[in-house]
């Protein structure tokens, strides 16, 4: 036990963590924690030496999740945790935030005089991104149980690289990976510190806020199709334009977002034949919709079905829909999120609240955990850029919040 | 001078010509006319056959437009054609009928006891579809002087041929292509017989109609600019959605269209970062309009322009267009065009005259010769691809009625 190393709480300390992260392994171009890469592992490294000088269990499990363990006075075990891995070209602050905050709390349980009435874990989940193989939330879902081994087994990144021989670099094996779920034995609790990734905050001038759960989301491909025609010589009444479909899709498919207060977007259009000079006969778009509440979003995906066979038929034109991902929202734990209320308004004086738009680790740990989430602002939004950054005093404040709210869940009994 | 080929006017013969290309220059995918390739010039050599029966001059100009002469009682010269090259895939009909057809009042003429009053000559013009270098009506454009030949000279396919040395192969030389606008020293009227690759002339059920003249065209690239943004975390109240923006345009785009009675047409999008996930920050789009009267194409694309801008401002977005492609209408000549509806009620009892929404060799021949067009009708208003195709008697009629328009035009002094 190095008794230099743990100390009395201190959020600036966690701060200069994540700077010397950032220095550590990213760039003019942002950070370059790619999961599976020298850099990922690098930033390990650095969470390794950290954890060096502090009287804690390092394992990392079958799924490549980085835990470090401080026994408390019961076996009963509060996890927090979030992930150093970062898309490429990507923030300094996405991930970090909360391994780095989650650390500056373990520190400051290991210099208490006494053990902690629960034990305490961090967590390092491993390639939450998915941005090489394009599952994401991989090491938290393989703690949970939500992976599909056998998709996983064909996943190849853009160099056809395959996921098996790329993991087993780093220790994973998929045949073994399903032993990494005897992790939440004794998890009773699951807490995570993370940036917003979006303005909300900042809008309210905010700098810390309440998660109450993370949003449900439906997506789908629509494919919109008509009759190709040549530009010049079909008449405007007798076109059946598949892009003047996707287009009256596309507006209305906002109004249901506004409507009901959740968020839609049409992110991708593609055109066939594409050419400056036809009538498309095959416009094909995606569909993402997201709502904290799971009979909103049922509505809303209701909703935008009729209005995608709607605007089809105003267009003559036919519309079928590919399911693409769905998952359901996952609220908070009451009492955990009623902890985050108390900190949030210890720390800033008000108990705002939000939804997650975004997934994270989180959402994979409600699904079996009692779980909440502290947030911080983000300057103007912006995420997965090297844009992305958030005011110090708001870390300070997130970080101060988030260790609150946890001694709260490691001392209750 | 060969008596036999040299006979009275027979339509059929000009269909059974057609199907004889077909047969040596398509199969099951279509017609494999491309330019400047050897089914192309096999075509043409099916051509020079039927042409060496006949008291002809063959002349390939210096653009590679193949020429036959049959002198008359005058130098003045009435010159009648279309192409033989298609698009890959295309059909049999377009550009090869109105060959195949001028080809059969050749023979008719050849065939007439006394020369015609007006010299006469079918042209068999080059690379009309520009499906190769992406430059459409090369050889009527170099006869008229309408091309930039420093532009051609830095074309290549996809291949990454260059223009100049593919056409070199054919005896085409850049740095003489000029020549050949003396073939219109002496050219009094154009007259072109073509399918109308639309479906008005069949959803009016009429077999043959009055080309008018080709419509004028605007066509832009447009730019739509807004701010990528996570598709979870961003409100809908707070987008900038250049989608949203496209889309907007799209519809206001077809009801410009459909209110000035031309064509409107957005043929291409795509969005960037273009993924579900995100909130398109740029759209690009492609405008194609079209219309047959001047100042209404001009009052379209002003219109087409604000109604951009106000798509643009709806959704707190920027616009940007930049120009591809500008060609004003060519009204074609009352006397020729008269002679045509002559024609035109004498074979199918009717007067029914409509504008080309295509450009045709026609459009580059009436900027500088009276000029004018007999269209037949187009199954389903398909072309540029293998089910393109016009019943036996519409054929039939459009080449007699063309013969007698040719035949006015021969005769008058």
């Amino acid at each position: 036990m190095t008794a230099a190393a743990a100390t009395a709480f201190d959020a600036r300390r966690a701060i200069r963590n994540l700077r010397e992260l950032a220095d550590r392994t990213g760039g003019p171009a942002g950070s370059r924690r790619l999961c599976w890469t020298p850099e990922w592992a690098e930033a390990r490294a650095l969470l390794r030496e950290e954890l060096s000088t502090l009287p804690v269990e390092v394992e990392q499990d079958e799924a490549g999740n980085l835990w470090a363990y401080l026994k408390g006075q019961s076996a009963e075990t509060v996890v927090v945790g979030s992930h150093l891995d970062s898309v490429p070209a990507g923030g300094w602050l996405d991930g970090a935030l909360g391994v780095m905050g989650g650390l500056e709390v373990l520190r400051s349980l290991a210099a208490a005089p006494t053990p902690p009435k629960r034990s305490f874990a961090l967590v390092d989940w491993a390639d939450e991104e998915g941005a090489r193989f394009s599952r994401s939330l991989f090491g938290s879902g393989a703690v949970v149980g939500t992976l599909d081994i056998e998709i996983l087994r064909g996943l190849e990144d853009r160099n056809g690289e395959a996921l098996p021989d790329v993991v087993a670099r780093h220790g994973v094996s998929l045949d073994a990976l399903d032993g990494c779920r005897t992790r939440l034995e004794h998890v009773v609790a699951y807490l995570e510190l993370h940036i917003e990734q979006g303005p909300v905050l900042e809008h309210e001038g905010l700098g810390i806020g309440v998660v109450t759960g993370t949003v449900g989301i439906e997506r789908e491909r629509l494919v919109f199709s008509g009759q190709a025609a040549h530009a010049g010589t079909m008449p405007m009444g007798m076109r059946r334009d598949s892009l003047r479909a996707m287009s009256r899709f596309a507006l209305e498919l906002a109004e249901i977002g506004k409507r009901h207060n959740g968020v839609t977007t049409v992110g991708s259009v593609s055109c066939w034949p594409g050419v400056v000079t036809a009538v498309p006969g095959t416009t094909t778009c995606t569909m993402d919709m997201r709502h904290i509440d799971a009979d909103a979003l049922a509505a809303m995906f209701a909703e935008a079905k009729a209005a995608a066979q709607a605007a089809a038929d105003a267009e003559d034109c036919t519309v079928e829909l590919e399911h693409i991902f769905r998952i359901p929202p996952m609220i908070f734990d009451t009492t955990l999120v009623d902890s985050v209320r108390r900190a949030v308004e210890a720390v800033e004086g008000h108990r705002f609240e939000l939804p997650s738009g975004a997934l994270h680790d989180a959402s994979e740990m409600a699904r079996v955990v009692p779980t909440a989430m502290v947030f911080t602002s983000s300057i103007a939004g912006l995420s997965h850029t090297k844009e992305e950054d958030t005011p110090d005093e708001h870390l300070a404040m997130g970080i101060t919040a988030f260790h609150q709210a946890v001694m709260e869940a490691v001392n209750r009994q």
